[in-house]
């Protein structure tokens, strides 16, 4: 069923967990993916620097490092711990080869009404973070996620916010991550997304649809490319009008997707980009 | 364990639906609540005039009624419908003695990617509806609804949209529904609450807090006051220095609040309000 995967397709490896990341690598291979975006805890669980040979071995590049941030806490030491591991999080991203580190906030803490102070906090992190990333030839991405994410998860929420922390470091330590899900409401994302570029801040571009109803805890709700509500060649068109020109990663939470064979999966979603987003 | 209710509170009937409505009546008599948001639905079951009777003769007042709308449909035989029944509303609203109908727009049709013309759809519906409810003395409110519905229930995801539109009619013919359940995450919307403010526009203020991990389908999760991310007092302070001096309603669709005797949960909202948003 499957055509060779168009050269900027990427596959984001949560959207495939179910495989292993050999199989993953082998199934790549088969289908002609070139690129994958990474996940911590299975990488770490492989072994990074084994994980780093794997893939380059097999002629695939990185295209990012899912997900460091986190970064909300109030508590001196859970704001220390956090920065050391977004550190150990940058190390990740340098050894696998990639040079963006996808970062998602973190949400309210319990009992906080502030999210304007919770977003203070996250660009208090950066400017420890940030040239330490640098320095070891890795950008951060601040990805705002959808506002129904605000409390308990990411209280960056629209690429506004995400830009007006971004801009208070060079453009190469920290841009945004623009992904269709997360902005595709947006009426402001468009303009967002040309001043992203216009500053040279536009590090990655994910696909994710939406489809309704979504399920319990909203969070593993994410469509396959074409079954939602989301023009992906407009946003996709948008993004190269600002010269953004990199992998394009397809990362979907999806319990369905998980239930089903995982190279099936990716062969679905190699054909979907290709229908509905090139 | 009930207070007298604060003045301003107004209980919106869906918060209670498991109240019959002389029940509803009834025990907002007895707990000293003076106003009432009605829906079409159980309103209609009761009999509009029927129903307009029994709370003005228990001494109480409709704050709003909920709901019109879902005006986004393409075909024109659809779109004259939604007007119509729009209309019959409208004449609810008119003899149960508000002026106030609440708005939810309407999701996007079916296939459809383009957010931006569904909300033109509804500025086309309401050069027609508008003058129609002002000849009935009602004001149509715009309500965002969260970015989580744009897709299937409501385009109109934030109050800069609501006021884009409602700024295209005089302001005692349109304004706008400020619900703190749909913008709390907003950093724009106090901004867009000081220009509906400025125009005379906020036709109504609503309270639901927000609280996770959201229930499938997303509709029916809105907590109790008190009990999530939500500084009610925060907001209703932006809504009072705008001028805002009506009644407040309490809207929370909640399944876990149904499913108990509807009497304890009204005294629970009571309370609730006079101890979060007093």
């Amino acid at each position: 069923m499957t055509a060779t995967a168009d050269p900027r397709f990427s596959i984001n490896q949560m959207t495939v967990k179910q495989l292993g990341l050999p199989e993953l690598v082998a199934a790549c291979v088969d289908s002609g993916v070139q690129h994958i975006g990474t996940w911590r805890e299975p990488v770490q669980a492989y072994g990074v620097e084994a994980a780093a040979k794997l893939i380059e071995d097999a002629g695939l590049t990185v295209s990012t490092h899912c997900r460091g941030g986190f970064l909300t806490a109030i508590e001196e030491a859970d704001r220390k711990a956090a920065v050391e591991d977004n550190k150990r999080a940058v190390a990740e991203a340098a050894t696998l080869g990639t040079n963006v580190l996808v970062l998602v906030s973190g949400g309210l803490p319990a009992g906080s009404y502030d999210l304007a102070g919770a977003r203070e906090r996250i660009a208090d992190a950066l400017a420890d973070l940030a040239p330490y990333a640098a320095d070891h030839g890795v950008r951060l991405a601040i990805e705002p996620l959808h506002p129904m994410f605000a409390a308990d998860r990411c209280v960056v929420s629209t690429l506004a916010q995400a830009l007006d922390i971004a801009e208070r470091f060079p453009a190469h330590q920290v841009g945004v991550c623009v992904d269709t899900y997360h902005i595709w409401w947006d009426d402001q994302a468009p303009a967002q997304i040309a001043r992203a570029g216009a500053q040279g801040r536009i590090a990655t571009f994910q696909l994710a649809d939406w489809v309704t109803p979504l399920p319990e805890g909203v969070l593993n709700g994410r469509g396959q490319i074409g079954e939602g509500s989301i023009d992906m060649r407009y946003w996709r068109g948008l993004v190269e009008q600002q010269g953004y020109a990199g992998p394009i990663e397809v990362e979907l939470f999806n319990d369905g997707l998980w239930a089903r064979d995982g190279r099936e999966v990716l062969a679905e979603t190699v054909d979907r980009f290709t229908e509905h987003a090139c």
